[in-house]
């Protein structure tokens, strides 16, 4: 409820057309819904122009399934991150058109294929093993509503790898890139184009890795400028971002 | 050099207009200059659009100036961040038009104040503490051709303050937020916008605080998915970032 | 033993009517009992004015049965925290009126319902995934003779539904705030109300929140001055605390 | 604005003695005033029923002095902390009733000392050298209305110490003990007695202390369940939770 | 080899009664024999005075055997370390005496049970699940022939319990304290007697107890000046440490 | 392309034996081969003079499979590091000439046995544990063309065993070192040898050695000069290092 | 108060030649004495049969000295450590016979030379910069009345310089052995005797040293069983269980 | 002594040329000397093939002084390293041809200008500020007999200024590489040469560098084979393990 509709409110409360017991209860009235578990929040598409996301994790198929259904009441397009197989099994069997993706385990229902981005999303992977990753933000981009256009395994310790795919690079309009190890491959990407560059450090390695700590680390004090970096193996958080960014 | 002059060049060559060594010279012309203790490239602002930056920390006055000066000659816009006072006498009084900012320790020359941004950028900060590193992220902002809204001292323990300054934070197009302690600013902002959040851990606090690493993993950890972190107190990396995105 | 008794002991030794060695042996007597595995303090009860409680990690089922059987020969309530279901189905089967619950894997037998506390304590949690931390601070604070009110699903990037819950939050006497990720939740809660706010970080979370440390270093460094913080999960800890505030 | 003054207001706008106008901004209004560099919040005081604090690090002597005066306008008591000696001189020729307590650093104006607290908060130290953060906690607790009683230097090493001291400290409300190195002494305290324990590690100790850090992760593991923890070094904190405690 | 004997060896050189080439090997010869995995050495007990010690993790079945059966070829005490259960079996049909405990994962044969110790060596548990680590400092002090008075369960938390073993804990040469979570007793244990403690910090707890290293880092910061340490669960060194401190 | 074939090339654009876009094109031209999930470099043998390695964590045994045989198109010697036994038995049906190593989990299809290095390679392992990870140095070297002497079991803390392998050490031209627990086995052997010393730590060990992250400190921080580290558990890193070595 | 005592006060009180207010008062006096600022033990000599320790940081010039003179009332001898030179001057007027160490900053009062220490102590130090460490070590040891061999400079490196010394280790009793950097020295000590080793870390290092973790995690992981650790830089406290040990 | 010397004396002891007290004082003799603060060793350049080195820290300017000029007796090598500017002054009004460089703090004697090294070493930095610790590996592997071209300011976040210097880092036989922040250059000049890379982090960076812990993660990480690493800011180390290699 922004100004000019409590104005409008008030304005009917001192014409008489809305009584007080009224105006407090429409103030009152938030646009969420409460399922016992879990706030269900209807409005957060308006405010953030966005699908629905459910991240999986600590929730059972039940639950998942639950908040899926009440969510496309409203929504045409939902995101599940962080979902096992199992639960893909049983919301697969329950959620009309709902698409599983074992390697990120994420679930999408893509109902609404509207795009929205002004530009490409190039989502780029240092390794294969760092590719789950990178899907997590492929599809979380592309259910957002942009082209997304994904090259993998290009790290650094095989710079002509990288240095042959400049140009696509440099055609994107926010670039998302998913390094484990070391994660160096977001600062020689980042000092390659001019635009945006979101760094997911992967938990891929071992060691003195720990579990991602190194390449976070490593993101975080980039020698780029443009560089910004999310939480270790969150393809959904840098496809989010991006998205952000390829609107405005 | 791009495809369409390399064809330029070769078509050159073939129709010997350019002889061999020549074009083989120009190959290997990279456009940078070298003063024997850093490489200057004066196409940086061509690669990424941007002013030049020097980042002050374990240079001397001299060097800065030196580095500064040679830059002017081919830019009407420099940086310096991280100078310390004496450094900063050093430079303004050799450096035509440098302005230093005290508390951010940045210098700037600003010579070239055409707006490139497309919207507003807002600048938050969780507390007084945090103003130093908003401030630098500000000049930067700024220097890369944007209006910037700078919100102080609206920390999450008051979450009126922050409340009331929901209408200037929904207006901008990307915000950018300084937080140290807990670093909670940035999550709460993050889910009363729709615009991209560049959130910067600062090192204000104490104890636990390590030195910003409770804000940095805080932030991190962030459950509002329009977030993105750089380093601590780098708030001249969320300027950066945040001019890249209100340009694209 | 305090002062009266041992000056009662000792006028008794004087008049004769206890022997020295009779005394001495009263003075080395303390109320507790070896079961070999274990030393059972009936005596806590009276210490603590509070009911007995099993930690049940490291303990077979076993264990924790016979000291669960030993306590209720003198003690109503007992309370046994991070039981496996095998061992909830071992103790109920042999401990009258043990109820297990599954979420926070707590058993409880609370055959005495005296209301002790003298105001309601509120138990928040930041997302559905940090209930059963936050179920297990509601059961030990009713088993310790609270009324709980329970509101979930409240985080700090949806914050229209914590300023919803304000007037609820208002009413408590102390409040209990789970949150993992960036554990911003009890800052928000801390700065809303003027009692004293008990932060329990929960492990919830994936990659740079290193198992709850994100949340627990937030914690520890909130800008609101009435938190204070317990052990990561230590859901048990929170309504132990609460409950002690409650009463005095 | 609590719902009956809201819905006071309302009525007045239907009665027609408030007009729209009027009633936007009375809801837009909220107390705090902008000093530029800070929010100066007066109704905190009200909201928290506290004195108002300013956190002295990174504020120069100036912005202490001007926040304290402006506060002063309203408020009887003020603390500031983490003041070093020369913002102290400052302050203190500026600010009338200025007491500076040079082992914690605190300034302290009490002009209103009517007694809050309920029962007596006992402050407890483990060695010489935790004294500073123990002043600074019953600083706190004074300033807020309570009845302290300090207990230095009964470490846990010589625990005929703490023994002898044992009725001293059963007699209070709520306990605040401070300690470094190993962190011992509110699990030993807090098996002593049954109120509420808020414990603050110290940066007293070395090498693998690593300032502060093991005496924090020793209290939050503590064995005894009626202790909470506040950040290394908050005597503040400490004091202010435990006077809240005390109130309710 | 010490010196008589090599003074002895060269003058059979001199003499004639032993060759360079017999000298030259046996100056070489060193007692130990190369099963291929292992270098097993025989004399590490002349060196040592001690039984021979198997550390069980890492090396399977068959290896702990033939190492076992080796070493029983010259000593009658072995013990190994850290054998799971079927590694147990494995052992128990093929070397003869082979007594296994379970709690521990220890594995011994005890066939010389004389007395080296000069006195007792008591061994104290925090806790019941601190039991398995002092269980193993228990076995490796009696194999090494010392008497053990083993005392369990008297935590910090219930301090009466720790007083009313003083007495005992007053008789031992050397105190073994096992113990998780904030790591408290040896401090309180070294306070209140004058003997040396071997401290053991043990993995048990969670959360923030980080697999013990919030007890470890307790015991180096004791203010007991009387403490040493050894590595997390290391029951077998710090039992080992005091054998050695009883018999010198 | 070196130089030379590029001044070749633009030579035949001058002579017009090769057209504009055939040169465009051979200029784009590099050597890898994309297979969708991996780019398959088959010149980095060229540019390392090294046999072929796959990392084997993170792919399944098809994946490792495809890319085995690709590269055994070109390449006669591969090395897959890192594989479980179903993807050794999976490879094993499919790869001729391949070889399982299960304490290292290797496989190596070593067709080409030249001898590349130009001395004698020693892998030591510190203690019987460490094998595996020395195992995969010692395949690594070998497939590299090295002579490789395996010298196990001969940790500091029996430094005899050390002393009497002094000879064999000495005769090395360069010397890979494994060691858990403390780690301090590279530099005892860097102070008595000459040549460069690779060190690897490995995660053999319990509590506080934290998986290697003791060993790889302890390694870091030698007081030999001539050591150099790799990454916990990196046989192969320190073979390869050490293979290098040996060529120059 | 041991418990003959105790039987024969309460044989007093029953014969009547201690009334009842007395044996009160005499069960509650225990034999320390408040300066204000710290409890002086006069008893602590009995009951560690030890000379006092005054820990020098965090305590003003003064306060030392208070506390000194104190305790010289009832005690021949006093080690002060971590005194600045200043304190030292202001000590070394007022106390006399205080004689400072510069290198370790201790002061020492030696009236009483009778030797405790039933056989030698050796301290020993890797490198010249550990020596501080080591004289603390040393003289804790000489004024708790051993006779101490100190053996300076033979780290792990230069192993021969070690051998050399091999004589002497051997003859000790018990061994306190300094290092830094790596902090492998005690393990090669500890295999070479057989006698307890009491390891020191130093903060001596740099980089990936961490002030001293590195070895501090080193000396926890050795795998030579006879070594116990102290804090890093507690040359202390090593000299003081080393003197303990060898008193026993 | 090798086997052949031994074999040599032994023989002479038969012969009677040499008796055995002779003989054994021989076989006791090793070549080093005592300064009482350090052990002086001669020998080590034999050992090494390398001259002395003396770690400045934590040693006065006289000892500095007197070990090298001890050492100059026998060398005519010396090299001081982190020497601050007064021990600067002080060592070169006392050693003949001590040359300092502030950058590295190093000093340096370097009498015998003879070529060891087989090829040549390139010594790389990512930016102005690492140049330091270049510096000091340049002047170590200098006065170790190798010509080294040094490189500076090439970083990942400009690649083409690495890519054209790919042809000097081609020639080099071994190359170290210093970076700090994120530490990605080795990875980079790794994957394009196939000599051994011999990396060192630097301190250079702020916040969640960690001093060089971000960097030297990111080096153990590398995904490049042939790198191995040095602990953080040891240009030192780096060069003399280069020079090793260079001379293998």
């Amino acid at each position: 409820m922004d100004e000019t509709q409590l104005r409008k409110l008030m304005e009917q409360v001192r014409e008489g057309s809305v009584d007080v017991d009224a105006a407090l209860a429409r103030l009152r009235h938030i646009p969420f819904e409460d399922l016992g578990f879990a706030k269900v929040d209807h409005h957060r598409a308006l405010r953030h122009g966005m699908p629905e996301v459910i991240f999986g994790i600590g929730k059972t198929a039940e639950q998942v399934t639950t908040i899926a259904l009440r969510l496309l009441d409203h929504a045409k397009n939902v995101l599940i991150t962080r979902a096992d197989p199992a639960t893909a099994d049983y919301v697969q069997t329950r959620v009309a058109g709902a698409e599983y993706f074992p390697a990120s385990r994420a679930i999408r229902v893509w109902g609404d294929r509207t795009r929205h981005g002004k530009g490409k999303i190039a989502v780029v992977s240092a390794g294969t093993s760092d590719i789950p990753v990178a899907e997590e933000a492929q599809i979380t981009a592309e259910v957002m509503g942009n082209e997304v256009e994904a090259i993998h395994d290009i790290g650094v310790a095989g710079i002509h790898r990288l240095m042959n795919n400049r140009e696509r690079l440099s055609e994107a309009r926010v670039i998302v890139v998913c390094a484990g190890m070391e994660g160096a491959l977001p600062s020689v990407v980042g000092g390659l184009v001019s635009c945006p560059v979101i760094a997911v450090p992967t938990s891929i390695g071992y060691g003195a890795s720990f579990q991602g700590l190194a390449a976070l680390l490593g993101m975080l004090n980039s020698c780029a400028s443009n560089v910004a970096v999310v939480n270790i193996d969150n393809g959904f958080g840098a496809g989010y971002v991006a998205s952000l960014i390829n609107r405005v």
